[in-house]
């Protein structure tokens, strides 16, 4: 069960101007359920693009990155059930072809398309299968069919991700969807598994690169689930530049500015999403690490907590069994850490001062914030005035089923 | 149930001239169970100490090191069920009291006493307590009481641990007997949660601190459960100098390359089984990583592996979905990995090649080790000729229910 987080309604999910979506059962792992996608995009949109740090990466990313250089993106072709990843040169030929395929159908030249994939690793994908359900996935591409491409994109997601918002700009309404799937392996280092975010605002190529960059570190570069990051990790955003404003040339300028909180609201919540729906996840936790000398070294210590496994069953069982933050602050690397000036909070519970148990602290105050879904950890480290947070989910007996039963 | 490792009988256990062990129930966190344990040390004996680089480290690890600069070292005090860690200042003076309590019954000052301690973190030690029970376990002390002591140390052990060897240096016989607690909150850095290495061998104190730093680097410093390093990570090396052979000034002399992998061996049989014990665990497994450019980054890429979830649920599982090793190498954060030049084997079954699935390899063989209870996960970086080795244990739901009831 997700973590208050429910599946979208398709009539909260606004259609982009620009943007058309279709999907169909390939076959691509397992009969009987949609696995392959494709987005459409008309002529004239700016698309940015974001991918995993694994030195691993997929196939696909390699070609998205090639791709990306040339621009005049028209479409992108996704598929799950095999993430074409640790699959050597054969794996790259293949997603060559996939968008080749796509190309051929559109009218378009294969450097137009970019390829995703998710789902296991290490086997090889199963392209005819791709250009085989291409027709069928092409054919029911409308703009408003956001939710079934969110359904589409799911692996091991209890439920599909996807967000919606409108703003204004220089009076000009612009409207903004974004999906994301990932509930596993979540990790992000400069992307998340899958997350495509699109607006129709007028955005200059280059001006949406950066925001890319800006969005992903501030929504899925922050999030983690078990700390395992992916092959095929990849956020995309693009602007259709369909929306009655001035074309945006800075993100500093007025219209940048009321464009990037709006992208950056829809991005953090499909970043969190994935966190709520995190495999096996039962509570939604924020790790928030302020005083640091720098906001990297409030990162590595939020990181550190929200990847101990000690810290993450603690929170399964809703056992206040603080002191394990305690020594995730101690290992995360600080080695100048003064853990007597440690403060640790939980949600308004003042928990630990001066690096040892508040006077005031009581076990059952810290028991009633230990159940609660949503729980905020809160670290002073005594250092500075920078500050960083993550999300993370707690580990639970179902993620270990998750995944030893995930192939099976 | 622990892998491949039965609790030590008392008579494989070999007394070492100089030291005697003595415990007794003193109900530190509960009553009915073995909490306290003396370790007494004839005069002239060498002590050396590596202890946890946690920033959180625990009092007692501060008050160790203090007392180990003077020398002197007469006995130690080690108590379960409280580990006297995010304590404060108020921690200090208990781990202190303590000491000054076994000082006073002994007759040898504070300074020359060692304390220990592993439980729950940041909860006030009942130093009243450990006073209480004292005069029980030095009367109890005896040589012959090392496995009584390997008892009284267990936390979240299912078995005691603790091994024997004996050598012959210049013609004299020494004897080696070593004793250690852990299960989780396992990632030693410089030394695991609690190890105790005795001979009588006769070394000099220098020659000593390096031979501890270079046996916990071979042994604790090569095992993870969790990755969650302790707050609390003691290893303790005993010389007694009782042996009937030349004193050892250099580990580079014969006598120094006779005794180093006689104690070695021992260390590492306590690392070891400290993972063959860890929480859950139900696979015993070795990460080799070879041909990379440093040792350091071959450790890194093997740790990376024997921390993801994602491997130690699959290993679990017996389920042989080895991209996930991969994917694990991928993030382990060497920027210039050519992931084409990874070649990836499990015991004798060669899986990937050039980073891709290798074309003889079938997924029955995979299955046929993954079910194995012993692994060895091979990487070959193609980097270089360096290598390096660490011992890790899969992820179950046990470790979860184990982390998730602990107080209860």
């Amino acid at each position: 069960m997700p973590v208050n987080l429910s599946a979208p309604r398709s009539s909260d999910l606004h259609a982009v101007p620009g943007v058309r979506l279709g999907s169909t059962e390939a076959a691509i792992r397992k009969p009987g359920r949609k696995d392959l996608t494709v987005v459409l995009l008309d002529e004239g949109a700016s698309v940015a693009g974001v991918f995993t740090q694994n030195r691993f990466c997929a196939a696909p990313v390699q070609v998205c990155r090639e791709h990306l250089t040339t621009g005049g993106i028209r479409a992108m072709v996704i598929n799950t059930g095999n993430a074409n990843a640790g699959t050597g040169t054969e794996g790259l030929q293949r997603a060559r072809s996939s968008c080749e395929a796509v190309a051929q159908r559109l009218g378009v030249s294969a450097q137009q398309v970019l390829p995703f994939s998710t789902g296991v690793i290490m086997e090889p994908l199963p392209v005819e299968r791709i250009e085989a359900g291409l027709d069928a996935a092409i054919a029911d591409a409308r703009p408003d069919h956001w939710l079934r491409a969110a359904e589409a994109i799911m692996t091991t997601d209890t439920v599909a991700k996807a967000f919606s918002r409108k703003v204004t700009i220089d009076g000009a309404t612009v409207t903004i969807t974004g999906i994301s799937k990932g509930a596993g392996m979540i990790r992000p280092n400069m992307a998340t598994m899958l997350g495509f975010l699109a607006c129709d605002a007028k955005v200059e190529p280059a001006v949406l690169q950066q925001l890319a960059l800006e969005l992903a570190e501030g929504s899925f570069n922050r999030v983690t689930v078990d700390g395992d990051t992916s092959t095929n990790d990849s956020f995309i955003v693009i602007a259709t530049n369909k929306a009655a404003h001035a074309p945006i040339t800075s993100l500093d300028s007025s219209a940048g500015r009321a464009l990037k909180p709006a992208l950056l609201e829809v991005a953090r919540l499909l970043a969190q999403a994935i966190v709520r729906d995190g495999e096996g996840a039962t509570k939604f936790i924020t790790v928030r690490v302020e005083g640091g000398a720098t906001s990297e070294e409030c990162r590595q210590v939020a990181y550190a907590i929200a990847h101990s496994p000690l810290v993450k069953t603690a929170f399964f069982a809703s056992d206040p069994n603080l002191g394990r933050i305690l020594a995730a602050v101690g290992y995360a690397g600080i080695s100048d850490l003064d853990q007597g000036a440690i403060e640790l909070y939980l949600d308004d519970v003042h928990v630990a001062t001066r690096g040892g148990r508040h006077p005031a602290y009581r076990e059952e105050d810290g028991q009633r914030v230990m159940k609660q879904s949503e729980i905020t950890v809160r670290v002073v480290l005594g250092r500075g005035a920078a500050s960083d947070t993550v999300w993370t989910c707690d580990l639970s007996h179902q993620y270990v089923s998750i995944n030893a039963d995930y192939r099976s």
